[in-house]
Parts: structure tokens; sequence; C-alpha cells
């Protein structure tokens, strides 16, 4: 492991590390912000994952986060959101491949080699954090369009391993969307069944756990209609009996100014969650 | 003048418009926010000169400083740091040129016909705000590096329009540093005498106004030794009897991230003196 940057932020350290990730097979970057409680013990974690095109620096750099982790005593981890390099697969267009993720295990080729996002989010990455950092088990997951599908799907497949999850602007349903359809396609198949395990809409109904869904979403989001759907979640949850905070925040859009506006409220939030 | 970006925040919205320059003789993009108070009579304004080679976006994109304009109830300008078009002239060297103005009328070919940053931000950009957004003629003024010294220039040498003034490393003393000398030396000429005019460690000796330089400095900030020098404007104010608050803030580098760790501060200092 190797630190690429280091900044001083809101008297914490933010900073970027590369390291070689077994599950991806090809060097990875990620960014930690520590806050200044960092000295002081193992603190919390939340996970943040990013939407389409960004690296592990969007977060970091646009939303301001580090002033409310350093309020509460968190530490935020942000992965990058693909597979990188020369030798992985990739694809001209902007919503597959690199920059392109999605969150899932590929099992199709040219993908399934290096297209292991979900197992290095949900575990390689969180081992990674609490051997080096003072970081406990403690963990919480957001995230921002396909990375607030990450954050959604990870939660719900795996009960017990985070306190609280939420997401801004989600693609809540990437089965029913332009997106999600031809990113499950290319990385998953043509076998629309196998899509479910990776669709938070459709895991709902067998989620063994309640834990609350928060959501945030600007009415304004140039995407709502076409790509996210948050509606479809709603109606799933009421569905399954499971608890979800929906909150339509109006004129607000899909972008980092949205993140911005409400991420002290989400990382209130999963710190007291972390907290119990 | 044409709005291209309206995005919501914090209640308020940040803008990005483009208008023809008279003072520059081309077209420039500005950035605005304003706040939630905004519909409520004429607000304070807040001016930002941004560094070397940034735009009207890094302002808006990295500091959060939106946040704490929505709570004191000012708008934030933030103008581009230079002309800019196909006929406007450059240098393949990102510290001349586009990108680069310095914040001064340059008097010498080929340079002389657009950069005019000094009388834009001075003069034409608080015209066209206070016409065309709910702005008052209260004003302060701050900036980072370039605009530092940009920030505290204007200040010094228009007694009576800014109440405040501050700046995040700033060039302190072009006139004596290898940034400021080849800026001068393109857009001044030979002439040192001349130089002393656009120079916030000379100008603060002649300086009618008493308006105290609020200034942060990273002490771990890589330019701080070859292009700032910060002791020489303390020098300088103490020889004159002019105040300063320079604040040596350890560990911090010369990155974004040292500005949004404090421009609350800042905003919350300028929303002070703008308030009396």
């Amino acid at each position: 492991m190797e630190r690429v940057e280091q900044h001083a932020c809101f008297g914490g350290m933010q900073e970027v590390w590369k390291h070689r990730s077994e599950a991806l097979g090809c060097e990875m970057k990620f960014a930690v912000y520590l806050p200044p409680q960092a000295g002081r013990g193992q603190l919390p974690v939340l996970y943040w994952l990013s939407g389409l095109t960004c690296s592990e620096q969007n977060f970091i750099v646009k939303t301001g986060a580090q002033r409310y982790a350093a309020e509460h005593g968190v530490i935020l981890v942000a992965p990058d959101t693909s597979p990188r390099g020369e030798e992985v697969a990739d694809d001209p267009s902007w919503d597959l491949g690199q920059g392109a993720g999605f969150y899932v295990n590929a099992t199709q080729e040219p993908w399934s080699r290096h297209y292991r996002m979900y197992d290095y989010v949900v575990d390689e990455l969180p081992q990674v954090i609490e051997r080096n950092f003072p970081a406990s088990d403690r963990r919480a997951v957001s995230g921002h369009s396909m990375g607030g599908h990450g954050a959604l799907i990870v939660a719900l497949k795996n009960p017990g391993r985070y306190r609280s999850v939420s997401a801004f602007s989600p693609i809540v349903a990437p089965s029913q969307v332009p997106w999600g359809r031809k990113a499950f396609a290319a990385y998953l198949g043509d076998d629309r069944q196998a899509w479910r395990q990776w669709d938070a809409a459709a895991l709902i109904a067998q989620a063994q756990e309640r834990l609350p869904l928060l959501i945030d979403q600007g009415e304004a989001d140039e995407f709502m209609m076409q790509q996210l759907w948050p509606e479809l979640l709603r109606t799933a949850c009421e569905a399954a009996g499971h608890p979800i905070d929906l909150r339509m925040q109006p004129g607000y859009d899909h972008s980092y100014y949205f993140i911005a506006s409400f991420i002290g409220e989400h990382v209130a939030y999963h710190a007291a969650a972390m907290r119990d």
C-alpha cells in the first residue's frame, strides 16, 4: 500500500492510497478521511460509493463531508467506481466499463476477470481499512446514483454487516431502467432472474433485516424519471413492510451541490447509528 | 447576460453566468451564489478571487462556502481569473496568460488589449452584480494565492470600497517572487517602480485606510518559502502601523482542503463587517 495524497482538512487528514486489489486483480485507489479523533481509539467508518464516471476523488473534493466527519469522529472511505488499468476491459461509452462497475460481480466475458466491485466493497476494502487504519467494525454505507444503488444492495444482501444505510438519488431498480439494463446485460448476461440479486427494489421482498432506508431525492433531478424511479422502491418497501424514509427535496438536481447540501444530515444519521 | 448553470444548494441557488465584458473585451463567466435570503431585500456581497489555473468553477465546487453564505445571508461572487478566448493573448506556461491574469491592468503588448482584470474586478463586475442581483453596495473581498494577492491590492488601492478583506495563502509581494516577477515583467514591463502599485507589501506604506488584513497561511504550504513570503507583509504592516491578523495554520498545505477548512470563519468575519 502506498499513500499518494495527504492534506490536512478540518483538523484531520484527507488521504488517498493505492493498493493491489485481490478481488479486482488490478491496482486500485481509495480515499480515506481520518478525523481529528483518529489518534484516540478505533472509530466507526462510513463507506461512500460514487456514481457513473466518478473516481475516488469526487466525493472528497466536492461534498465538504470532512467537516461533519470531524464533528462526529467518523472515518470516511471512498473507493473508485470500477477496476482500472490498461489490462482491464473497457467500453467506449461512459456508462459501461471503467468508471461504471455497478457494484456487482460480473459473470460474463470480458468483464468477469476484473469486475468484482461487490466483493471489493463488501469484503476486501473493509479488511484493508480495519487492518491499516484506526477503524472499528462499526460500518455504515451511503452513495450517489449508481453508488446509491450500490449502497442499497450491499446493505440488503448483508444483514448485520452495516449499522445504517442511506443514498442520494439512487438507481433503485437497475433491472428496469436503461443504465442498469445495459450494464447488467453486459456484466451478468441475459438471464433476468440473475439480475434480481443485484436490484434493490427486487431484494426488498426477501430482506432478512429491517434496516431503514434513508433516501434523499431531488425533485428537479434530470435523471429521476428515466433512470432512478424512487417510487418503485417506496412501493416495494410498502408491499414488504420494509421501513423507508424517502425525502423528496424540492428544487434540487442530480449534482454534487445536492449532495453537499444534505451530506451533513447523512453523516450525523450514520454517526448516531454507529454510536449505539 | 446568459445563465449557463443553476443548481439548488443549501436552500439557495448556485448559478454561473456569461456576459460580454467591456473592460476585458471578451466574453466572461462568473459564478454567483444566491442564499435563501435573496428574496428579502438587498444582501451584502463577498467577492472571491481564485488562484493560478483556476476558473469561476474551483471556488464553487471545492470550498463548501455556500453553507456559510446561506447561514449569514451573503451573496458570493467568483469571477474567472483572466480574460478568455481564441482572440485573447496567451502563453504556453500555466503561470502567464489565460488563467493567470494577476488582477492588474496590463500596459504591455500583447497583453494590454484584454488583460485588465483589475478594472473588471473593481468596477465592471460589481456594477453587473448590483444591477442584476439583489445585491447591496456592501462589499468584501477574499481570495487564494494569486487571488489572495488580488484581494489585498484591490482593498488597499480603494479605500472605502470594501468593508473587509481577507486572504488564503496570498502572494504578498509579487515584485519579489518568481510567479509575480514573471507576470509583472510581461504585463507591466521592466519598470519596477510601476510594479509597486500592484504589490501589497509595497502598497502598505501608503495605505490611506486601516482595513485589517485577515490572512490564513498553511505552515505545510509547498509554495510558502518561494512564492508567498507572508512574513514580508507582516514586516511591512509593522513598519507602517497597519493592522494585520496573520494566522499560521499548522499542517495545512496550499490546496482547497485548506480553504474548505477555514472558509466558514472568513465568511462569518466578512458577514459581520458588512452587517455594521
